[in-house]
């Protein structure tokens, strides 16, 4: 088995480093091509390049010094990736896995269409026409999203009905990683909660996955999950993490895959969303798994075998810290840091409101106070409380 | 409570590289000043100095874009940290503590003299005579060791009769951190087993206490660790942790306190030697328990309350990886990784016979797996099996 030490990261926000945080004791050689030199990761990696990850040039130059290119986030051109690949890099994902994570119209295609697996009812909609003939077809309200791009509740609308069908086209849909921007129109999935798992594949085919997550959205952001999921069936949690595995084989991705879930009021689970990547959804395991996903992705982009992802207790909770009005929050540990069980990662970013700047994750035996602490250790570090 | 964001660490060894992994999440900045560039934290560090730590203008400019300086070692001149504190920098732990951790005449003066804590019987030998005179006033064999400077078994014999005692004085007792190396002659104790405890104390004066270790030495090397120390009575557990809380609050230190003791057959322990740094026997904590002990010091030397430092887990073994006939420890992992719960850190150190190049840990509920897991791992990556 051969493994790979210098792995390239496309992008420098939170994800790159805590992969980086992960990389140290592996002794794994990270270089970042960060969009500039203080953002996140760019303030604690060794070896940064500053430059524009949509520039041909700067992705060909940073590649050459790497053995295995890997990302933060899903916004580098797939054409680009496919040449980088047809040299002879290692790309991981691969542009032809990745794809489905960039490309929602695409993710629906494979999987609800090729591979029979559970969605909600799709369609690419042209015009406000299509997408009002759908919600004739299938009831009000829809959601319309756009196919490539969006983020955090970006690109995302929901349809009360025909008189709304106007609002996705109203803008001018540009391009993103250097591809079309479509309107997908889908069923409005009224879910009894929103679940996610987590799932690492290396090169080799070997392939875990994470304990499932109960995800709480805000505004379209994550805010919080619980693992495991509280009240799961456990059949219904394997189902869901043999999907996952499914999905990481059928795709052919190598380094991690998150799947993002709609439980339904009846119990059935439809995917929503992938990422393939580290995942907010998997925050929880720097603290709460043998191995996080962070040193699972690096694992599997280098070729390694993967970690034990088991849960650590029997409940663990990660909040996300949002800006607020701390602007510190470091000093703040003077206050949450009184938890001594409170574990936190700060992102090292400026603080703007609604902005993702750190996480606390607690863990422990009682579900409600695990909980508690959490939201409580968040609230105060969002200037809600104290 | 004011908390200080950019901590200074002198010396560029693996004990720094873990404490930068450890600041990452607490978005505390870190700068180091290393011996070279490619030591093992300066190819991890975002901003590394290289220079002399002995040289009062380099120690000087370094200190100057710093809130508080804390180290990888103890081989800085106490007169130079004493100026440094005197002109308003906040020297973590002070040198008024740290010279207990590099003056070993001067330990045994205070915590055996003055605080009559349980210590083996000892004098400061100013020649073979004196050292002689010991030998037959107490028994042999003896124990000699250099007052400052030694370490991993440098700097200490085994005298076992009176025609032995020129040994420590037919070198030339050079100086160690600007000050004079004594010989110091100890009675040689019998133990039935060495244990250790680390303690973290903030400038507040909050202080925890870590589950007391066993540790097994060979050829004055730590190579291994197993947490808590099996088959230790509580009480006396408590009392080791209590030990070593006294110890902190009586020399003032902020940051981490190792104490190491050896257990005589009768169950009573003795000091052995302490250290005021992250320390081998602590680092299990990385996996094993709440908090780490890298993050404790960077948290008590910030100004920050500190983290749960109790266990995880009924049982918990760390075993160092010296550098054996495997040369590319990561490489390694496509083999010891097919354990998926066994955790590594490996250091980036070039391999040389005997040199500390990494670690691995293990933990679980049953102490004969977990101890057997760390062992074959730590052979394999030895060259030693497999």
């Amino acid at each position: 088995m051969n493994s790979a030490h210098t792995i390239g990261i496309i992008g420098g926000g939170q994800l790159a480093r805590m992969l980086y945080e992960a990389s140290i004791g592996l002794d794994l050689e990270i270089k970042l091509l960060a969009e500039g030199p203080e953002v996140s990761a760019a303030r604690v990696v060794h070896e940064v390049t500053v430059g524009d990850y949509t520039d041909p040039q700067v992705v060909t130059d940073f590649a050459a010094g790497i053995d295995v290119l890997t990302f933060d986030h899903e916004h580098v051109p797939t054409s680009l990736l496919t040449k980088l690949e047809a040299a002879g890099l290692s790309v991981r994902p691969g542009p032809a896995a990745l794809v489905h994570a960039q490309d929602k119209a695409l993710m629906r295609a494979r999987l609800a269409g090729e591979l029979g697996l559970p969605a909600p009812r799709w369609r690419v909609c042209r015009d406000a026409e299509a997408l009002r003939a759908l919600g004739e077809e299938i009831g009000w309200p829809l959601i319309a999203k756009e196919s490539r791009g969006g983020y955090d509740g970006h690109g995302v609308w929901k349809i009360e009905g025909a008189e709304q069908c106007e609002e996705p086209f109203a803008q001018s849909l540009e391009e993103s990683a250097g591809e079309k921007v479509e309107i997908v129109g889908e069923e409005f999935v009224d879910f009894a909660r929103e679940l996610s798992v987590i799932v690492a594949r290396n090169p080799h085919g070997e392939c875990v996955s994470y304990p499932v997550s109960e995800t709480v959205q805000e505004h379209g952001i994550c805010v919080e999950t619980t693992t495991p999921a509280p009240g799961l069936d456990p059949a219904r949690a394997a189902q869901i993490q043999r999907l996952g595995r499914r999905i990481a084989a059928e795709l052919g991705v190598v380094g991690l895959l998150a799947v993002e879930l709609m439980e339904r009021r009846d119990g059935e689970v439809v995917v929503n969303e992938l990422a393939m990547r580290p995942h907010n959804t998997g925050h929880w395991s720097i603290d709460g798994a043998v191995t996080s996903q962070f040193e699972n992705h690096l694992r599997a982009v280098a070729g390694l075998p993967l970690g034990d992802p088991s849960a650590r207790q029997p409940w663990c909770t990660m909040r996300n810290v949002l800006g607020g009005s701390r602007d510190d929050l470091t000093a703040e540990l003077a206050t949450v840091g009184r938890d001594g069980g409170l574990k936190v990662q700060f992102y090292g970013k400026s603080i703007r409101p609604g902005r993702k700047v750190g996480h606390v994750t607690t863990y422990g035996d009682d579900l409600a106070d695990v909980q508690g602490r959490a939201r409580a250790a968040a609230a105060y570090l969002m200037g809600l409380a104290g």
